[in-house]
C-alpha cells in the first residue's frame, strides 16, 4: 500500500539528510561563477522551413520595393538620395519638394529600395564584430555562437519591494548600474537601465555615460536618440578606454539600439542617431518593435515580413554610411492581446518569432537579437514565466544579443532591481546548460559506483569529495531547504529573498577604477559638454 | 535628447491603447484551447556526442554486469532466476540460501545481467504504444515525436493560499482531480496528486481509483506498491471502460511509475507492482530516481550511466515478463546541493540530464518520461523559473512524457492548487510554441501592409478583423493591462490570481458522466474490496 513514507510515487518523499548543515549563504558573498563568454553549443531549433524562410525574405524585400519606409527628417533621406537613383533607390519627398525645416524634423521622405540593392548593401555588414570593454577580459563578441547577455535599458520607472514603483532618479540609476556590475552573469550594460528624471533632460545622457565609464568596467550601450548623444558617448568611451575616436573606429566599444517606429517608419533622431554610430564605426542593433495585431499585420508571417523589411532597411543604412560597420539584426516581434490591444510579452507568439527571427537573420548572415520580456507589473510567477519562455528562447533560437536580458518588467516601463537578480539567477542557470559535459572513465566513476554498491550513499565517497566544491551550479537565491526550515527562517518567496540580494551585491560591489588622469578627463569633458548645452538650451 | 515619452529605447514605451476594453475575464469562462494531443515538430537539442551517448550506455551495461542490481523480494529474483543462468543472468541470494520470510520482504538477491541479455530483453519493448481513456477523443500516444503531459503525482501535501500547506484529504483529492479534470493542457492523470491521508491506508488506493474512475475522462495513472494495488486498479479500469482485463491487455489503459531505490536496488512491492502491471499488458513507467552527490556519483556521466541502468534493469524486468508490454524510460536525475545534501530540482544539471536522458532513450528505442520540478516550497518566482527549466527542458530533449507536469511543489512533497494552473499557463504556452506556422500570401498579409502604411495601425485592418478571435494563444492569467488597472484592481500578483482560477475551474467543471451499470458495478467493486481488506486487516 502507498503511504507518505515509502517513496514509492518518486521524488521528494525521501530526502538525504547527510551532510545537511546550516546556510551559509547569510553571511558568505553571494555566490557566482566568474564572469565569461557564453558559446551556445546547440542547433537552434527550426520552426521555418528552408522554404519559409525564404518566402518571408522575399516579402520582407518586396516590402522595401513596393512600400518602402517613411523616413523623418534629412540625414537618412539624403543619403539614400545621394546613392542615386536608378541605382537601386527611388527616393520621393512629398509635394516634389527639396525643401526642409531648420531642424530638419519636418522633413518626410519615402525611400524604396530594389531587392539587390538592398541586398547587396546588408551583404557589406560583417557576420561578426568584437567590443571592447574597459577590462580587456570583458571584450565581447558578436555572431557565431556568441551570446551575449545584456542588461535592461530604457525604463522610466524603477521598482523595488522598499520603495515600490516610482520614477527614476539618479541615485536609482547609479545603484542599479552598481548591481549589472556585480552581476557576473551580465556581459553589458543597456544604455541606461532607467531614466533620471531628476536630471535635465538636455544633459541627462551626459549623467549616465559618466555612470556607466566610471562604476563600470564592462561594456555599455549608449543612446542613439541624435547625433548629438552619440558624439558625446564616443567622447566619453574614448576618455574611458584611454583611446581616440580613430581608436575606436579601429577598435569599436559601444553599442546601440535604432529602432524603427512601425509600421515602415524610422524616426529622424533614431536615423541621425543610426547614421552618427555607423560613421564612427560603432555598433548599431536594428530593431523594428512589431507588436502583430497593431504594428503589423496579426499573424506572425506578416509581422516576420515587415520586421524583415524594417530590420534589413536600416542595416542597408549602417552599410550605406560606413560598409563594414558593425550592425546587429534586431527581432522585437511580439503581439497584442486582440481583446484589449494590450502588449504581450514572453507569449509563444514571441517565441516562436524569437525562432523564425534567428532562422531569418542566419539567412542574411548577420548576428541578431533578442529580449527577455515580459509584460507582468510585478516580479511575480508571471513574469518569471514569460522571462524563462523569452530566453530559453533566445537559447534555442541562436541568439547573439539577449537584451533586456535582466531587471525588466511592465513591458519595459519598469527597471527592477529584484527582477535583475532574478533574472541573472535564471541566465546564470541557462548559463550552466550551455556548459559541456564530461564523458570519461573519471566522471563516469564505475568504482565509485562499484565502491558505494546497491543501497549506498555517495555524499561520503571520495569521487564525490574530490568534486564538493566545483561539481554543480550554485543558484544565488533558490531555496531547497525543508518547509520547515524555510518557515522558520521566515517564509519569504524568492522575490523578497532577491530583495535582500541585490542590497548585498550593491554593498559588495567594488568599483574598478578608473585611472586617475582618465578620471580628471571625464569630469572635464561632462562639466564642459554640460555647460554647453545648457547654455544652447 | 532620450525621454521617456520618445521609445527611443525600443520597447514599452508605446503601448497601443485603441480598442482597449475591460477585461472581461472575471465573467466569462477560463479561457483554454481545447484538449489536443501535441506532437513536438522540433530536432531534440543534443548534448552529448554520439560517442558519449554510446560510453554511458556501455557503462550502464557495464554496471548490471559486474555490479547488478539488489532486488528485495522473491517475485522479481525468481522471474530473472527462471530465465536461466548462464543464459545471461547470474542471481545471488545471500548466504546461499532460496528461502525466503513469508510475505517475501526479508528476501535480498543480487541480479546481474549479461550486456547481450538486456538488450536482448529491452529490444522487445516497443518503441510507441497507446493507452485508451473512458473519453476516446483523449486516447494518448506514447512514442515517436508525441508529448504527453501528466498532472502531478504523489505528494503527502496539498496546498493552498486560503489553508496553507496541510496533510492531504480525500475532499482535496477530489477537488484537485476536478480541476485537472477542466485542464485541457493536462493530458493524463498522475496516479493520485496528493495523499487522502484521512483515509484508512489499506483501502486509500480504492477511493483514489474510484474518485479517478468516476471525476475524469481523461487517462489515469494508478499505484504500483505491490500487486495488490495493481489488480484492484485493473478492476476499476475495466470497469469504467466497459471492458474485461482480456480487453485491457489488447489495449491497455493504465500506466504507473516504478522508481528504483536509487543506488542499484529495487524495492519488493516496487518489483511486485512492476510484474503485476507487465503481466497486464499495462504500462510500466521505469524511473531510478536519482539525485547526483547522493545516490549517484556527483557527475552527470556517473549520474546517467547509474540512471541507464537502473532504467534498463526494470525495462527488462518487464520484458521477461511480457515481450511487447508498453514500458518509458523513465528519467529523473537531478543532484543535491552539496553545502545542505538537500535536492535541488530543476537545476543546469537537471536540464542536461534531460537532453542526455532524450539521447539515451532514443538510443535504446523507448518512449521516454521526464518531471515538471522544482524545490521551491511556494509558488514564486522560484517554483516557475525551475518549472519552466524542466518544462523547457522536456520540450527541447524531446520527452514523451512529462510526469508532474502540473502541480508539484517543494520537491514533491506538496501539491498546490495555484501551481496547478500556474502549470497549465506555463504548459499552455509551450504547447502553443509547438504548433506550426503558416506562411502563405494570405498570412504574409503584403496587401495588408500596403494598405495600412507607414505610420498605420492594424487593429482595424480587415487583414487583422478576420482573425480576432483566433490571432494568438490566449492566456488565463497573464496580466497585460497597464499598472494603474492591475493596481486599482486589486495589484494581485499571478499566484493570486491562480487562487481565483482554480476555484473558477472548479466551479464550472462538469463531471464526465459515467454509465449507469459502470457506476453501479464500480461501486458494487469497491464497497466489496473495501470489505475485503478491512476484513484482512
Amino acid at each position: 500500500m502507498r503511504t507518505p513514507s515509502t517513496g514509492s510515487r518518486d521524488d521528494g518523499h525521501r530526502r538525504p539528510t547527510a551532510g545537511r548543515r546550516r546556510d551559509l549563504r547569510a553571511t558568505a558573498p553571494v555566490p557566482q561563477p566568474p564572469w565569461r563568454r557564453l558559446v551556445n553549443p546547440f542547433t537552434p531549433l527550426e520552426l521555418l522551413s528552408a522554404d519559409q524562410v525564404e518566402a518571408i525574405h522575399q516579402a520582407g524585400l518586396v516590402i522595401l520595393r513596393d512600400i518602402g519606409m517613411e523616413v523623418l527628417g534629412t540625414t537618412a533621406v539624403d543619403r539614400f538620395a545621394a546613392a542615386g537613383a536608378g541605382d537601386g533607390v527611388r527616393v520621393e519627398r512629398p509635394d516634389g519638394t527639396a525643401t526642409r525645416a531648420a531642424d530638419g524634423r519636418g522633413v518626410v521622405g519615402r525611400v524604396r529600395l530594389d531587392p539587390d540593392f538592398a541586398a547587396g548593401l546588408v551583404a557589406r555588414a560583417p557576420a561578426r564584430f568584437e567590443l571592447a570593454a574597459r577590462n580587456p577580459a570583458r571584450r565581447l563578441v558578436f555572431g557565431d555562437r556568441h551570446l551575449v547577455v545584456c542588461a535592461v535599458g530604457g525604463p522610466a520607472f524603477v521598482s523595488d519591494l522598499d520603495r515600490g514603483r516610482r520614477p527614476g532618479t539618479q541615485a536609482d540609476l547609479e545603484a542599479y548600474l552598481r548591481v549589472i556590475g556585480a552581476l557576473d552573469v551580465i556581459h553589458q550594460e543597456g544604455g541606461g537601465p532607467l531614466e533620471a528624471q531628476d536630471m535635465p533632460v538636455a544633459t541627462r545622457h551626459l549623467d549616465l555615460y559618466r555612470a556607466q565609464a566610471t562604476l563600470l568596467d564592462k561594456a555599455w550601450q549608449c543612446s542613439a536618440f541624435g547625433r548629438g548623444v552619440v558624439d558625446d558617448a564616443l567622447e566619453v568611451a574614448a576618455i574611458a578606454l584611454g583611446t581616440t575616436r580613430a581608436g575606436l573606429l579601429a577598435d569599436p566599444a559601444l553599442m546601440t539600439i535604432v529602432n524603427s517606429n512601425s509600421p515602415l517608419r524610422l524616426d529622424g533622431p533614431m536615423a541621425d542617431g543610426l547614421v552618427a554610430m555607423a560613421e564612427a564605426g560603432q555598433a548599431v542593433v536594428a530593431t523594428p518593435f512589431t507588436l502583430a495585431g497593431a504594428m503589423t499585420p496579426a499573424t506572425l508571417a506578416g509581422a516576420l515580413a515587415q520586421q524583415h523589411a524594417e530590420a534589413l532597411f536600416m542595416v542597408a543604412l549602417t552599410q550605406l554610411v560606413r560598409p563594414g560597420a558593425p550592425v546587429v539584426y534586431g527581432g522585437f516581434t511580439s503581439n497584442v492581446d486582440m481583446r484589449t490591444g494590450s502588449p504581450s510579452f514572453g507569449t509563444p507568439e514571441y517565441v516562436q518569432g524569437q525562432l523564425a527571427t534567428g532562422q531569418l537573420a542566419r539567412h542574411v548572415g548577420l548576428p541578431w537579437r533578442t529580449s527577455n520580456v515580459t509584460a507582468s507589473p510585478v516580479a511575480d510567477v508571471q513574469a518569471a514565466t514569460e522571462s524563462a519562455m523569452s530566453a530559453w528562447g533566445a537559447v534555442t533560437a541562436g541568439a547573439n544579443l539577449l537584451y533586456q536580458g535582466a531587471g525588466w518588467l511592465e513591458g519595459g516601463l519598469t527597471a527592477s532591481f529584484e527582477k535583475l537578480v532574478l533574472d541573472a539567477e535564471l541566465l546564470g542557470s541557462l548559463a550552466a546548460v550551455l556548459a559541456p559535459v564530461e564523458v570519461s572513465a573519471d566522471t563516469l566513476g564505475l568504482d565509485a559506483i562499484a565502491d558505494v554498491g546497491p543501497g549506498g550513499h555517495f555524499l561520503g565517497s571520495p569521487h564525490t569529495l574530490a568534486r564538493y566544491e566545483t561539481a554543480f551550479h550554485r543558484p544565488m537565491l533558490a531555496e531547497q531547504r525543508t518547509f520547515e526550515a524555510w518557515a522558520d527562517d521566515g517564509a519569504r518567496t524568492a522575490t523578497e529573498r532577491a530583495n535582500a540580494t541585490w542590497k548585498r551585491l550593491l554593498a559588495e560591489y567594488e568599483v574598478p577604477s578608473l585611472p586617475p588622469d582618465r578620471a580628471e578627463a571625464l569630469e572635464a569633458f561632462v562639466t564642459r559638454r554640460k555647460r554647453e548645452l545648457l547654455a544652447g538650451a
